[in-house]
């Protein structure tokens, strides 16, 4: 049995169930795995939370020195999330031989490289299964499983708040009272910005696109939340044969990349259509393996506090990660091809579609269907289909039709992918 | 760089995508993985077939000894299938300290126990990520990433010709012709039975069976497969809000496991009852991570032979798995309870739903809901839905029903179950 001293900093929430599931596992994970996980000392300013948990007095500091001093602390967890000082912890664990597990997908989608570096010169490992997908092994399965295919490209439903608005907006209520249900089952923050805004999605797909593509990617990528989609969106693309989902999505194609997190409009009989409520799921698409998915809780104590475990194990039992990154040029999005879906606020007045189908024609946007539905309403919502269209094209366009008189409101546009 | 000088035995279908592949992604694999895999000798009657994917001649062999004989070799990959003689080569290769990678089902679910033995004896690795679920990558998930979870049930569509022909009698065609096209898409053999009686999928839910509950089980577990239903069955069930699956089911509670493979009807929003066509998924519940799911491709060539290389390269990085077992009790699947769904066939005659639900209600057996239509024929198809019944219960009402004169065919009985 080899036995792996671990200090724990962060007892937040992922931090209890860490300690929570190791007072109650730790045997037969033992058994399974052939690793006794000790929790030497847990760090915290609040030690009183680790109290509660029932963790000795030695076992608790508020001095994140004492964990790296410790010379027999094998495996720092980090479990405080955000940049700093989380960032500068890691840095430091590392820079004292402590291999890090961490859950903190912004610290690694931002510095990654810089840490992945300094995990490197000092021969140590540098594991992050739970920053992205929560209990959803996809690192795991992209480093290892697949580390003999080539990966082409990732669809990911990455963030469960967004998910489960848009299942309830799917269902008829509009935004705002989808947020709340969110925020009242605690899936989503009192500012719910981060994740509506796509940013959480970003910063996970930043990763994995990493990963996937063994590619030096940035954080700087587009990035388009779901505040402005209405539930007539969703009721529009249910008529249509789609529904709506945020989606993070990676290509490699050409030897060039493809990222971007946006709300995009996915066939409904797609598997990653039956992904509902708040749960997450990655759809890969790969040259052996063609297509796959992995699907569970993308956040919550429990499912992600078992694969930080599970971590912990695999540096225990010597897994030595190698990095490798190639420099990829990004593409450039003004470039990218797509199907669009258009929904104008025009005033309901003759010619109005013949305006916008001149301006979207001289902006090279051919049509393919046209919606537009009877209200009793001086302003009507029409909503155009579009075939293959360039992303620059449509951002003229709709600059220009936006510009209109007969336009009341900014135009709403949604991509649409039909993955195979 | 390590090397990893590896031996291959078979060079069927998967064995070729294991050349192919090393061939193609060799460097990449290096460079992403630490781990150079060098194909040093490999071993089939038909030598030919190694020349056709050119091998040189000192890389071939058709004598198993050459490879376990040569001391350069770090890992045998077994890949010709079936008991014998695969059973004898693994043995063999582990006596001689080389690591076993296999993708072979029913040499692990029969003789796993004694293998995993052998492997530990000798101090070497025995590795079978290819043997369920083809590119899923399920092994790995419950040994590694779940290792600090408990597991509660398992359930899997575990056999994409199987699950091919059910989605196409879904869609109305009958099952002579469901399997005939199976065939001629490659995806049933010639003699189907080992597929569609459900033999396949019961060696590989052993084999996750055993690793998720640390539990030594035998082969002989309950196996029904779907040749008895019928596109009239698929089309009452999706009447009644359900879609029929070949599921494995494995449960352990109160310390006793529960497992079986049978045509299972589900409900149709749950994840499993999107997995169309020859996809296979697996879906787990367990006290941490409550529900997920990983859904990929179940075979084919370069699926199957990726995963494969997954598994060199984790043995060549050092990964060591330990043996853990407990004896579990087998739950007496007389005794499990569920919902049935039962389909007489019985003469048109007053009385005859009477003396039907007589018998049902002196086996204690209690019914939910009945479905009888007109039809034009001498016999009429009745429809029984039960509510929660005990198996043994429902085993012997059947049998006095099916004795009755007004019965003119073998009653069809479908489990139901309403996974969460």
């Amino acid at each position: 049995m080899i036995t792996c001293n671990v200090g724990l900093i962060g007892l937040g929430t992922i931090g209890s169930g860490v300690v929570k599931i190791l007072q109650k596992n730790a045997d037969l994970l033992g058994k399974r795995t052939g690793v006794k996980v000790v929790l030497k000392k847990a760090c915290d300013l609040r030690v009183e939370e680790g109290k509660k948990l029932g963790l000795r007095d030695e076992q608790l500091t508020n001095n994140f020195d004492d964990l790296v001093n410790d010379p027999d602390i094998h495996v720092i967890i980090e479990l405080i999330g955000g940049y700093s000082p989380a960032k500068e912890f890691i840095l430091k664990a590392l820079q004292h031989q402590k291999h890090v597990v961490t859950a903190n997908k912004a610290v690694i989608a931002k510095y990654g490289k810089e840490i992945f570096a300094e995990a490197q010169r000092n021969n140590v490992e540098i594991a992050f299964e739970a920053a992205v997908g929560g209990c959803i092994p996809i690192i795991k399965t992209i480093r290892e499983s697949y580390a003999a295919d080539t990966i082409q490209s990732i669809y990911g439903i990455l963030n469960g708040t967004t998910n489960y608005i848009l299942t309830q907006m799917g269902e008829g209520k509009n935004y705002a009272d989808a947020l709340k249900a969110a925020q009242k089952l605690g899936f989503a923050e009192a500012d719910p910005s981060f994740d509506v805004e796509g940013k959480d999605a970003a910063q996970k797909l930043i990763i994995l696109a990493r990963l996937a593509f063994n590619a030096d990617i940035s954080e700087d990528i587009l990035t388009e939340g779901i505040t402005h989609i209405t539930k007539q969106d969703l009721k529009n693309a249910q008529d249509l044969g789609y529904c709506i989902k945020l989606l993070g999505i990676t290509k490699k194609e050409n030897n060039s990349i493809e990222i971007r997190v946006h709300p995009t409009m996915i066939p409904v009989h797609h598997e990653l259509a039956s992904v509902r409520d708040e749960l997450n799921a990655i759809y890969l698409i790969s040259e052996n393996t063609t297509k796959s998915m992995l699907y569970g809780k993308g956040a919550g104590q429990l499912p992600t506090a078992t694969v930080v475990i599970g971590d912990v194990v695999d540096i225990a039992k010597g897994k030595k990660e190698v990095l490798y990154q190639e420099k990829v040029p990004i593409k450039d999005l003004s470039t990218i091809q797509s199907r669009y879906y258009l929904r104008f606020t025009v005033v309901d007045r003759p010619g109005v579609l013949a305006q916008l189908s001149k301006i979207l024609g001289d902006n090279r946007i051919s049509i393919s269907g046209v919606q537009q539905k009877e209200v009793d309403k001086a302003t009507v919502p029409v909503v155009i289909i579009t075939h293959q269209a360039v992303e620059a094209d449509i951002k003229k366009g709709i600059q220009e039709i936006d510009a209109l008189e007969i336009v009341k409101e900014k135009t709403a546009v949604i991509r649409i992918e039909d993955i195979q």
